[in-house]
C-alpha cells in the first residue's frame, strides 16, 4: 500500500472552501433568496443625496423616465394607445360581465390602473387593464355567497373588499420580497391554466351568443353545458347568427394580419370596428326588440356613469381613494395613451355603447380567448417533457371541470411533487471511460464508454438529503450487488473499489452524511474500498465538519473520476505486486 | 472562423442517450419510485413453486428462519429477553399511565406485539413494545374529547379505535409502497422531535415524583408548569425524596455500566431492581398511607387482570381478536424471549405490582427519557449544518410548547422548504482552471484557480426547473454584468464567451429550456457566445427534443469545460489572426 500512498500524496487535493463566519454566509444566502435581482446594486459607492434620488426612482420609476420623454416617444405611444384601447374598451365591458359587475366598472378598470402604473410601474412595454381570469374568479367565488343580480349593492361591496385585499396581498408580497412564490407557477402550469380559463370564459360567452337571459353561476363545463342544453327553446337565432358573423369577421381579420404582418392594425382595430358596426346595426334595425340584448338594458344597478355619482354609489372608502388618486394622476400624467383613450371613450362615447349588442362583446371575448388556448404549446410539452404535459393537462382539466382555484392547486401540487420526487429519487448511473480521453461519463448517455474492471463508478445527480438518504443507500448497495453478481458469472476480477462521483451533488445534510457513514461501514465489511470524486465546496465543508473526511481518509477523495481510477489502480497493482512478491518469496523459501 | 470549426469537428461529441419508448421509461421510473428496494429481485428466473415459497417467506419471515433456529440462538435470546423484559415491565406500566390507560394494558402491549412481530417481522434485532410518543399522543389528542377518569369505558373504546386505524393506516402505507413518506422525516427532525417528546414525558413524570393527584391533561411545558406550581402546597416530600433516591440510583448504575461495558447487565436490570426495592419498601413501611401513591390504588376502572375478564371488559372486537391471536401465537411461538418473560410476569407476578409505588415508575421513565434527549446530536447538527439545527430546534420547541402534532408539522414543513429552496435558489459559481491540470473548478472552493481571460465559466448546481428558471436567468445575467464591469475597469480583453457547466444540472423542464433560449437571445445581443459543457443524458434528451441544440449549435456543446475553453480559444485566436490579416492587407494596400 505504501507505494500507492506515495503516489497519491503528489496529486492535487480536493479543497475545503475557506471558512466564513456564520453571520456572513447567512447574510449572503438571505440576500440571494430575497433579493436575487440585487436592487441596491447601483446604490453602491454613491453619495447620500444620489442614493436618495436613486431610491425614489426605484420606487416611482416615472421620475426616472419622464425627464427624457420626448415627441418621438409620444408618437409611438399615441399609435399604441389607440390600438390597445380598441381592444380594451370592449374587453373592459365584457370582463365586467364576467365578474357580474356593471359594464362601466370594466371601463374604469381599463383606465385607472394604467394611469397608476404609468407612475409606479417599472416596465414601459406592459399593458395593464382588465384580465379575464380574476374577473371570472370574482364572480365564481363571490357569486356563491351573494346573488349579484338580487343583491347588487352587497355584491359590489364584497367585490371591492376582495380586490382591495388582493392589492394589499400583492403589495405585501412585493415588500416582503416574496415574489419568488410566483416562480412556482411553471410554464406548463400557466399554459394549462390559461387554456382552461380561456375555455371557461368562452363557455360563458355562449350566454351572449345564444341570447340567453338565465344562465348558471357555475363556471365549470358541466354546469354551463347543463344550463345551455336545458334551455334549447330559449335560444335566439338572431343573436346566434349575428354572433357567428362577427366571429367569422374577427377570425378572418386575424388570419389576414398574420399572413401579412404589415396590416397588423386591421386585426388590432377589428374589435372596435365590430362594436361600432354592431351598435349601428342595432340602432338602425331596432334589433334590440328582436332578441338581441344590448348593454343599455343591463344598467339597472347604477346610474349613468359620471365620476361624482360613482363616488356616492361605491360605498367603499378604499376604492374612493383609489379613484380620486386615479383622477388626479389622470390630470398630471403625461403618458400611456391607452388610458387616456379609454378615458375619452368613457367621457364622450359612453352614450354610443347604449346600443352595443352583447353578442358582439361575446364574440370579441371568444375570439380573444380562443387565441389564448395554446394547444401548440401543449403538444410541444408532450414531445419535450411528459411530466410538464401532465402538469399542464391537470391544470386545464381542473379549471374546466372543477374551478379556477382547483386547477391552480392541482397544477402547483403536481409541480412541487416533481421537485420533491427529483430530490427523493435521484438517478444513480454507472460510469465508464470514454475512449481516448480521461473523462468518465454515464454509460446510459455514452453506451460506448468502457467499464473499468474491478471498479464501480457511480454518478449521483441530486443533493443527498434526508429525503433520499435511505433510498440512495439501498440503491448504491443494489448497484454493488448487481456488479458482484455480474463479476461472479464472468469470473473476472472481484469488485474492489466503489467510486462515487459527487460532481452533481450540490449539497448534503446530516442525514446524508450518516448515510455515507453507514455505506462505508457496509462496504468495508465486504472488503470494498469507497472513494469520492470531485465533491463540491458545500459538500466538502460538511464532510469536514462532521469528520467524515477523517473516516474515509483524505487520500480517498479525488479531484476527478479519472484520478480516482488511477489512484485505485495504482494501489491495486501495488497490492498485486506485493502478493506476488510474497508468493515468490514463499516459493523461494520452499526451494 | 473556418479554422476553428474544423478543429471542433474532431472532438468527441456530447451524446444524446438512445431513445426509449415512453412506456419503458415510465415503467422504470415508477419502479424506482415505489419499489426502490427491488423486493422481487430474488424471484427472477425461479420456478413457480419456488416463487410461491419465497413470496410466503417474504411476507412471513418466521418461515424462513424458524427451521434454522437452534440452541445457540435460544441461549442468546434467553439472556436478551430477560434483560429487555426488566425494562419492558415497568415501562409498559408507566406508558399506560402516559396514555391514561389502566397499567395492565401496558403490560399486554409489551408481550402481544412482540409475539406477532416474531412471526411477521423482518428484523431479528428489533425490540417491539410500548413507545412513549404514541402513548402521549393518544392521551393528549383523545383526552381533549373524553375525560379518561370520568368516562373510562368510552375513552378506552376510542383508544382501541384509534390504534386499530393507526394499524390499518400503516398496513396501507406498506401495501401501497408509500413507506418513502417516512423518508421525509429527516435525522434532524427526529432528534428534535424525540428530544421534545422525551422532555414532555419527563414533565409528565413530575406528577408521580411530586405525588400530585390532580394534574393537567395538557402535555405542553406551559400547562405542566402551571399545574405544578399552582399546587405547591400539595407536593408530597416523601414521594419526592423517594423519587430523587431512585433517580440517583438509576443514573449511578448507568454511569457505571458505561464506564465498564462488561457490567452492562447492571444498568439493564436496574429498572426491575428499583421496582422490586420500591415495592418491598412500601410493603414493609406502609408508605402508601404516607403520601406515596401505589399502582393498586389506580385499578378502579378495571377488575384484577386476568385474560378471561379482560375479554369482557375491553368491548372492542378488534382488540379481542388481537389478544386471542396473541395468546395462540404465544403458545406456538418459539422465540423472542422477552415477550414470554413479560407474559410470565403478567400471569404470576402481577399481585406483586400492587405495592409498586408510582414514584418508582416515574423515575424509571424519567431516567430512560433523559437519555433520549440527544443534546450532543443537536450540538453536532449546529456545527455541521445550521439548517438541520433549525429544523431540530423547531421540532423540539413545537413539541414542548405546542403539541406533538405541531412539532412534527413544523419540522416537516421546514425540511420540505429547504428542498424547495435548494431547487428555487441554486448556487451559481464562477470557475477557473486549476494549475497544472485541465480541470476547471469553482473559484469559491479553489481560490487559487485561474480565471480564463475573456471567458466566463459558470457552474449551476441544481436542476433547471420552473422554480428557478427566472432566478437563474437574472443571476447569470448579473454574473455577466459584473464580469463586464470588472473587465471594463481592468481594460483587458472583452467578455467573449460564457460557458455554462451543466455537470450538476440533473434535469431540465420546459421552463428551464425557455430560460436558456431567452438567455441565449439576450447575450447574443451583447455579442457574447454561449457554450454548454457536459450536459447530462436527461438534459441532452430534452434539449434535443425542444430543438435547443439546433438553436445553440451542436458545436457549442462540449464534453468538458476544458474542451469548451479550448474550443473558444481556438475560435478566438482564429478571429484575431483573421482580423490581423485583414489589417495587414489593408496596410499593404495603403502602402
Amino acid at each position: 500500500m505504501g507505494n500507492g500512498d506515495n503516489e497519491i500524496q503528489q496529486r492535487i487535493q480536493v479543497q475545503i472552501p475557506p471558512r466564513k463566519p456564520f453571520s456572513h454566509s447567512l447574510k449572503s444566502s438571505l440576500k440571494e433568496t430575497f433579493f436575487p435581482d440585487d436592487p441596491f446594486k447601483q446604490l453602491k459607492n454613491q453619495p447620500v443625496s444620489r442614493k436618495f434620488i436613486l431610491c425614489l426612482q426605484y420606487f416611482v420609476p416615472i421620475l426616472e423616465w419622464a425627464p427624457r420623454y420626448n415627441f418621438e416617444f409620444f408618437k409611438a405611444d399615441f399609435i399604441a394607445g389607440i390600438t390597445i384601447a380598441s381592444l380594451a374598451v370592449p374587453q373592459g365591458i365584457s370582463y365586467a360581465g364576467l365578474a357580474s359587475l356593471p359594464p362601466v366598472i370594466g371601463l374604469y378598470s381599463s383606465f385607472v390602473p394604467p394611469l397608476i402604473y404609468a407612475m409606479l410601474g417599472s416596465s414601459r412595454d406592459l399593458a395593464v387593464g382588465t384580465v379575464a381570469v380574476p374577473s371570472l374568479l370574482i364572480s365564481s367565488m363571490l357569486g356563491k355567497e351573494v346573488n349579484p343580480h338580487q343583491n347588487t349593492k352587497l355584491y359590489m361591496q364584497l367585490v371591492f373588499t376582495a380586490t382591495f385585499f388582493a392589492g394589499v396581498f400583492q403589495a405585501a408580497l412585493g415588500l416582503l420580497r416574496l415574489g419568488f412564490i410566483v416562480d412556482f407557477l411553471s410554464h406548463a402550469t400557466i399554459v394549462g391554466f390559461m387554456g382552461g380559463a380561456a375555455t371557461v370564459v368562452c363557455l360563458q360567452q355562449l350566454k351572449g351568443i345564444l341570447g340567453l337571459v338565465q344562465f348558471t353561476h357555475g363556471a365549470d363545463l358541466v354546469s354551463v353545458m347543463k344550463s345551455v342544453f336545458t334551455q334549447i327553446h330559449m335560444w335566439r337565432w338572431e343573436s346566434g347568427v349575428l354572433g357567428c358573423c362577427f366571429l367569422f369577421f374577427l377570425f378572418i381579420t386575424r388570419y389576414f394580419s398574420r399572413k401579412k404582418p404589415v396590416f397588423f392594425w386591421i386585426n388590432a382595430l377589428a374589435p372596435l370596428t365590430s362594436v361600432i358596426l354592431g351598435s349601428l346595426l342595432v340602432y338602425f334595425t331596432q334589433a334590440e326588440k328582436h332578441g338581441v340584448e344590448i348593454i343599455g338594458h343591463l344598467k339597472k344597478g347604477l346610474n349613468p356613469p359620471s365620476v361624482s355619482e360613482l363616488e356616492t354609489a361605491f360605498g367603499s372608502p378604499h376604492l374612493l381613494t383609489a379613484i380620486k388618486t386615479g383622477v388626479i394622476t389622470g390630470v398630471i400624467a403625461l403618458a400611456v395613451m391607452m388610458a387616456t383613450a379609454v378615458m375619452i371613450t368613457l367621457l364622450f362615447l359612453t352614450p354610443l355603447f347604449h346600443y352595443t349588442p352583447l353578442v358582439v362583446l361575446s364574440t370579441i371575448i371568444m375570439a380573444a380567448m380562443i387565441s389564448v388556448i395554446d394547444y401548440e404549446a401543449a403538444i410541444h410539452l408532450w414531445s419535450v417533457d411528459k411530466f410538464d404535459f401532465i402538469v399542464c393537462i391537470s391544470a386545464y382539466i381542473g379549471v374546466v371541470f372543477g374551478s379556477v382555484e382547483m386547477g391552480l392547486i392541482i397544477a402547483v401540487a403536481i409541480s412541487l411533487l416533481r421537485i420533491l420526487l427529483f430530490v427523493a429519487r435521484p438517478r444513480t448511473t454507472a460510469m465508464g471511460n470514454i475512449r481516448n480521453t480521461r473523462s468518465y461519463r454515464s454509460i446510459e448517455q455514452y453506451p460506448d464508454a468502457n467499464f473499468v474492471p474491478g471498479i464501480l463508478i457511480l454518478h449521483v445527480n441530486a443533493p443527498v438529503y434526508f429525503a433520499n438518504a435511505s433510498y440512495l443507500r439501498e440503491r448504491i448497495l443494489r448497484w454493488i450487488d448487481d456488479e458482484e453478481d455480474k463479476l461472479k458469472h464472468s469470473a473476472k476480477n472481484d469488485l474492489q473499489y466503489v467510486i462515487l462521483d459527487m460532481s452533481a451533488v450540490g449539497n448534503i445534510d446530516t442525514s446524508g452524511i450518516s448515510m455515507l457513514e453507514e455505506l462505508k461501514k457496509n462496504i468495508d465489511r465486504r472488503c470494498i474500498k469507497l472513494a469520492l470524486a470531485n465533491p463540491g465546496g458545500e459538500v466538502m465543508k460538511k464532510l469536514d465538519k462532521s469528520k467524515f473526511i477523517d473516516t474515509i481518509g483524505h487520500e480517498w477523495i479525488f479531484l476527478t473520476v479519472g484520478e480516482a481510477v488511477n489512484g485505485c489502480n495504482i494501489i491495486l497493482q501495488a497490492c498485486k505486486a506485493k502478493a506476488k512478491a510474497v508468493e515468490t518469496e514463499a516459493a523461494d523459501n520452499k526451494v
